[in-house]
């Protein structure tokens, strides 16, 4: 029987003992968890990262994999912790937008995670990762069904950062997703809502650059030339052969993205 | 029957191949280690980080995990490997003091790591951490006994970060154990050491920023005010809401904290 | 019986999705893999540094072993990706050179990859880390033959950088394969291959330092003090006792380095 597989995202970095305190917890609990890192290097405090690099990867999990991503800047607050049922697999999340990405993919159930019987005690204020989400994580890789962790809601947070706006006939306005490490910009814009976009006949436009140039592949166009690819996540992003194209513009995550014809 | 576990904490980073080697050399003894990193980001040379690092986190372990500790600024002079069994778990590091915060919170046995026949051969004078450390503890995680390791010693090191120093008759000077992914800053200070912390009726000072008051979780105060709060491994920290205490005040890890009353 | 290890080295950095993606593709596969990472902070594009990183770690893992080298700026264009059985293991990278090291090293076999039953569909331009290498190595670790998976080649690409150049009777000309997370320089002068090496006898030159002094541990000789020692991986390094040897010299991977007497 394959082990069950439990993921993490934070925002933690790795530099500190949380990541490796909260795989403590739930090998404690779940000794024959399969842990994987997503990433721990989410921009702290960034939701929006965060959602992005979890709906990129959850596709290529099994099912009945469970995903716990703590990118979590109002730990102690009234923000809840939630339980998240869809495609198949479990996401345990605090209640901040940052699973909004799969709620916009994926038919879902949502609970709050109210039952402390699947907590630590004491609860401290600052790292649920470890006292709230980890171990509630864990019992459910171990088989504790999820109506048993609390109650269905439907008051989650939908956040707003899913989709372009329209601006007008031919123009959207959407933002940047993420920085990638080779500097790639990765908008919201889905390249199979663009099916038209054609060399020369579009401008995508961030800060004061005007991109018109399209590539199949990183490699197509000479180095320092700015150009629009189909991302492998989807996505329409701003890359340069060989360089970084953050680097080029100097834009961050969050900026804001035009795109018309 | 649960896979034995065993925990790697290391100056080593991530850009090379140091950890991968170990990782190597222990599924190559024990082939059934389930192995997990907490951290390879301490800061090079770093022996008072790397002892908070693993005192914060081998309390979430189960018992019989072997933790590995390779923070090792003296590897190839005459300092010893050491293993040491305390809370029903096990330890390996260079005799440096980088298991300090163990000793100091459990009782404890400590033995010279000299029987060559669990090392590789031949012995670097540059790496320990694959020739002696990860074979060692991959043995000890497959069921070789700490006593045919070597024999017990009572002179190890034992470091002064631990404590606080009492300077005054309500006045203590601590140190920074660690500044944080998020910049909060770790005291040595243990907050139940000092129960009676009221907001605006202490002081504590790192550098010329004195600051008096409190919080329980995060979130409580406004953006841009430091705050002491009694942090998840139960030491006092300096925070400030989504924001890095530390590039706020200008301080390092190992700076004084005064705390007055 | 045990697990079937699979290794992990790529330019991907860890603050994005692309790690744990591949992750989940293996598992999808190969639910019993165990998999490790070595390194994902190798330098963007830097076939060279992936190059040594793979070839130091190899030889402490079991046979059978798979390794998956992604290390791939030609991604999307013509060149092939390629499976290499060598020293009992298998590695699957693109055919860059990236696996240069491994053929200095061991007799080996080369394929090409080109049994796309065998890969994700549809096949990305921008990512074959998750489309190629990383679902062929999950078959491979779940037994398929290597023979199922393409041809034998042998017009695979061999790289330069694996040795010296002698430019003069006593005189040689190598470069930096890597400067580790420490600052030691790491040449590719194979210590073994210049046994006669004696304090005070040779000069070892990277911009305008020369090195005369020889050292068996870092602890030898006092602070910001340069030496050469032989390192870890059997070449020469230069480096500093509890200091930064590229900081003080000033140099990068790559850049050229002579040795003479």
């Amino acid at each position: 029987m394959p082990k069950p597989i439990l993921t993490l995202t934070t925002d933690f970095g790795l530099s500190d003992h949380y990541v490796g305190t909260m795989k403590g917890v739930i090998l404690g609990i779940c000794p024959q968890a399969q842990i994987v890192d997503i990433s721990h290097e989410v921009a702290p405090f960034g939701i929006t990262e965060g959602a992005y690099v979890v709906a990129q990867t959850y596709r290529y999990y099994p099912k009945k994999t469970v995903h716990v991503v703590v990118v979590d800047p109002g730990v102690g607050s009234a923000r809840r912790p939630i339980l998240v049922e869809a495609g198949g697999q479990m996401f345990v999340a605090p209640d901040n937008g940052v699973l909004g990405m799969i709620f916009a993919r994926e038919k879902h159930k949502v609970r709050v995670l109210s039952n402390a019987h699947y907590f630590l005690k004491p609860i401290s204020q600052t790292f649920h990762g470890r006292d709230i989400f980890s171990p509630a994580a864990a019992h459910l890789a171990a088989g504790v069904s999820p109506a048993q962790m609390g109650k269905r809601i439907d008051d989650y947070v939908r956040p707003e950062f899913a989709s372009p706006v329209r601006t007008g006939d031919r123009r959207w306005t959407g933002r940047i997703l993420k920085i990638d490490h080779f500097g790639n910009i990765i908008t919201n814009f889905c390249a199979a809502d663009h099916p038209g976009l054609e060399n020369g006949r579009f401008s995508l436009a961030i800060g004061s650059h005007r991109i018109h140039l399209l590539a199949r592949s990183y490699a197509e166009h000479g180095p320092g030339e700015l150009f629009v690819i189909a991302g492998s996540g989807g996505y329409l992003e701003v890359s340069v052969n060989q360089g970084s194209a953050a680097s080029v513009i100097g834009c961050k995550s969050g900026g804001a993205v035009e795109l018309s014809f």
